[in-house]
């Protein structure tokens, strides 16, 4: 199959504008709980203004789970004698292991080690690590700066609180013709980290802002701005009956900002709505995209396809997570997310829900093929393109069975969805198809 | 899979047969109405007697579309100014383009020049063009010729009748024991074309032949003879409910008769007993036979397969239409077509018929394997060929489940079918099958 | 697929085992009836005492077959002038045809000749013949020997007897929790012939002593020795009924102890429970196993899955009849098998009667992931291998819907069913499964 060139229906401004939200939301510590956490879901409700942000008691049931205790960190450094703070908090939010403890004491290089976390094969990277649900406290730097710490006595310091709280995540509906909804899930709980988090984000928040444009929304979609894991399976055992009703298609989305390949991830069922037409996407801008297999999940997806909950959702990313070498450390910034990569991402994403919106089962008002030449829709001028394009219009006809989808008939006949949608319309405005 | 030698059971002479009798119509200027395609139905009825020829009034609707006026052609020719003919119907059919109107008026080279048609690419060849359904005129003529002609003042005349008239088409019922039906269709509006036209005629009408002669004609054979699309849009439009109740399998025959390869085009469907029965001869007389998709189709199999209409129609081919250098144009003549080009179409064809009236259910009537020995079914003297045939012997019976067809089975143990059938009647005769 | 070592849980000694037994038995002259038929049912009895002993009389109809007479043969030579024994019955048991009738006569080389066979091929074997139901007589030799025949007066002798008398199969069952069966068949009709039948006799003793001692034996188990065909054809016509009511799984146990490749061949409807397991089990333990098809049958499948019977018998051999030299001839000695290549097959056949055990639908009892952290199933200490052993346990949690079976979980994760196992114990007494 030719590599088919998407045709931007947004400026190219918007692959900028997606950056900036990044750039802005990048300094942010967030975590699964606490004060950044709900800063980030206010910055988004400025953008966002219909965003409704909930709060859940720690100590909340969530199935198997329990919401945590909420963390809200101060400060935190290493200090040698002289009172010189080595690691800093204040300099990289990923330096100090997320949820750590409170702590205040001095120690020797010996003692303070097993506090430490570093990245031997990737010396110049300082880790992200966090201990939800075991109490400790801990650093993160890099290999190499740890190689310079010298035998003597240091000073760690955590200032910070773990406390009976709130778990925050925002919830945005917009309502369709129907009821049916489409499911949009992304995640607010990692630090300083762009392609494996904020690129979800902001692509989520200009999906949105397209959605909400639309003049004409067939389905309805409910929009989920979470902390990963705890903050799905609090959304879904709140919300459990209603989703697994109404949610006829969704993505989790994430990993999304680079400009290197693009990803696929099945449901658990494999061969959703949400599947084929994340297949068929992919394929048509870009054939030479990663398919990986339920086996390769790690997001979201493990809660929302999980066994008894059944929700159809697949992924599309760029780079997936685990699978680059950034992943998880201080070299996942706002460099390897590029606004030409958000574009792509976000436009992938919008092409599915376009098609997911468009999928119609048409069907041919006539039988036998129709007489094109008499409704002037054969070319007068035959060139290889036009003739090509009647070709298409002919394939297309010839699949209108009323059994067969749209999207079922785009792959049916090899060509992207999106260049059939105004042939099917030319038909219809020419009485030869029922939609 | 090993080249099977097809053993013919009539004689080396069909071939020669079919190529007269293609001689005989080569001549004729057929379009898809008027004199020419009578003349055609009327030879043809001159060898099959129980030929019923319709004729369909001007004006009368088809589903989407009318049938035209009748064109009639007496003469047609550009002369130059000392009168000579340059280009003249009477020299070759192809000359005028199908369905031009009268005319008559001398033109400058320049004016003359839109209404010529020529093949750069293959400047020996006249081209065939038609244009039924917009009037106009015009002639066809080898490239090298066109460039002949100098500038000055040529006389183009076409004396052509375009008035109400008939569309006729050729239809012929040879009841079998039951009312269950196959169609075949081939077309005969094409003027002097040998391979895309006549080969599918002289094959249709020795098919004829042979199953009028059948000791036992299990199914309905119902054959038409018609112009393509409009033809077969009259025919299906006149017979729609009865088509779709009673035809179960069915072919449209055309380019049957040159020396190349085998070619199979599928029913819309693609997996209809046609098909299946298709495939099967196929594979077994030529493992090398291509295989087209339904997206290649390019004849009446488009108005038979089509949504709502959807009757079980394949195609058998040798080298297929648009697939060849001497497709429409008046390179495709008798010397394309061979004799043995047109047996081997004729037998492909054959054999798919023979796989579907011989199709059956069997069914063992004794469990566990049968005793071969005591039957003397075991051959005395083992050799590499005895032992290979009690091997099919024994893989069939282990089939004969009753649910299995002779042709699943015949693919499930790779043999071709008619192999198969002298065993089941050897089986049947010892009481070891009921059918 | 990595390939998996198998962890055996019997002893190295079981081969030596199986070798011990097989050379007991290797001395006797089987054949489908008569003394050694009977000599070999009672050595199996010894070792299995609850094996019942069947006897059926010459003459009772099996479906399409007739249990012929029985064949009890005493002595049987060939000599020269000078009365010495050149081939001699007492020295091996296939210097005679099978079923040879009584002769006692002097003939010249001449007339001998048509009685004698040989392999030119293999002039060191003695091939393996039968005339169960011509009756006829005649000798096997070495080519070898054959050629040293010098022309002159021979005496041969059979001293043998062919009268009305019994055919004796055993067949034991082994109770389980639910009286669905698993049956299991092996064939003792060969005389001294090693992986060609005593390898099945040997694997099929020890899978009994195993069945026996199962603390829990959810299925039951029927286990036959029989000898083939006519055996397998009287079993089943006694039996058919029950059979076909209650076994929903099973194998025929043949050509199981040399050293070479693991083979399968499948049940003829391919995809029973037998096929998927034995499948299972052989890409675990071998992934270069060769699978062979329905049309590579010869053994009893012949009957148990021959139309009207159908049952779900698949096959697992280590190097298959008739694809290996030695077959059939004095090459299929107690060297061709060995103990660890009884011991490769028995496993692989234990392996697959433990996955049809211990498969069952496990159920997650929670929605979304569990917390397996505060049960303590997550590793204090993470090292590559917990790593591996934790993502195996998130698999199949994720795919535990109560709808999939653990076998097909296994192949769904890839992992071996036998690692899944105790996964699932953990599991349910973490209180996170139902099964």
């Amino acid at each position: 199959m030719e590599k088919t060139t998407i045709k931007y229906t947004d400026s190219r401004d918007i692959g900028r504008k997606l950056h900036s939200w990044a750039k802005d939301l990048f300094p942010i510590c967030r975590s699964i709980t606490g004060p950044g956490l709900r800063e980030t879901l206010k910055y988004i409700q400025k953008i966002l203004p219909d965003l409704e942000i909930h709060s859940v008691p720690s100590g909340t049931r969530a199935f198997d789970w329990t919401v945590p205790n909420e963390w809200i960190i101060h400060d935190a450094y290493i200090a040698d004698e002289s009172g010189q703070r080595l690691v800093d908090f204040q300099e990289h939010n990923l330096h100090i292991l997320g949820y750590s403890e409170p702590v205040d004491k001095w120690l020797t290089l010996e003692e303070l080690d097993s506090h430490l976390f570093s990245l031997p094969d990737q010396p110049y990277a300082i880790p992200y690590l966090t201990s939800y649900y075991e109490r400790r406290w801990g650093f993160c730097l890099t290999h190499n700066q740890r190689k310079t710490l010298k035998p003597g006595r240091y000073h760690a310091l955590v200032d910070s609180e773990l406390k009976p709280g709130v778990l925050n995540y925002g919830e945005l509906v917009l309502p369709g013709e129907v009821e049916q909804e489409v499911l949009l899930s992304t995640y607010i709980c990692h630090p300083s980290m762009a392609n494996n988090e904020l690129s979800g984000t902001v692509v989520t928040m200009a999906l949105v802002q397209w959605l909400e444009c639309l003049a004409k929304r067939r389905y309805t979609y409910r929009i989920v701005f979470i902390p990963e894991t705890i903050g799905s399976l609090v959304f879904l055992s709140r919300n459990l009956n209603h989703l697994k009703h109404q949610v006829f298609a969704g993505f989790n989305i994430s990993c999304i900002g680079d400009d290197r390949i693009y990803s696929y991830l099945p449901s658990r069922n494999g061969s959703t709505l949400s599947d084929i037409a994340a297949l068929h996407v992919l394929k048509n801008i870009d054939p030479e995209f990663k398919r990986y297999s339920w086996l390769d999940r790690g997001s979201d997806e493990r809660q929302y396809c999980s066994p008894g909950v059944d929700l159809p959702i697949a992924t599309i990313m760029r780079t997936k997570y685990g699978e680059y070498p950034e992943y998880h450390t201080s070299l996942d910034d706002l460099n390897l997310i590029t606004p030409s990569g958000l574009e792509g991402g976000y436009s992938a994403l919008k092409r599915t829900l376009e098609v997911i919106e468009q999928n119609i089962f048409p069907k041919t008002t006539v039988l036998g093929e129709p007489q094109l030449g008499k409704r002037g829709l054969y070319p007068t001028l035959s060139t290889k393109n036009t003739s090509h394009s009647v070709e298409t219009m002919m394939n297309l006809i010839s699949c209108c069975d009323g059994n067969t989808s749209l999207l079922e008939i785009a792959d049916l006949i090899n060509e992207p969805f999106w260049e059939l949608v105004p042939v099917v319309e030319k038909l219809v405005d020419n009485g030869l198809l029922w939609v």
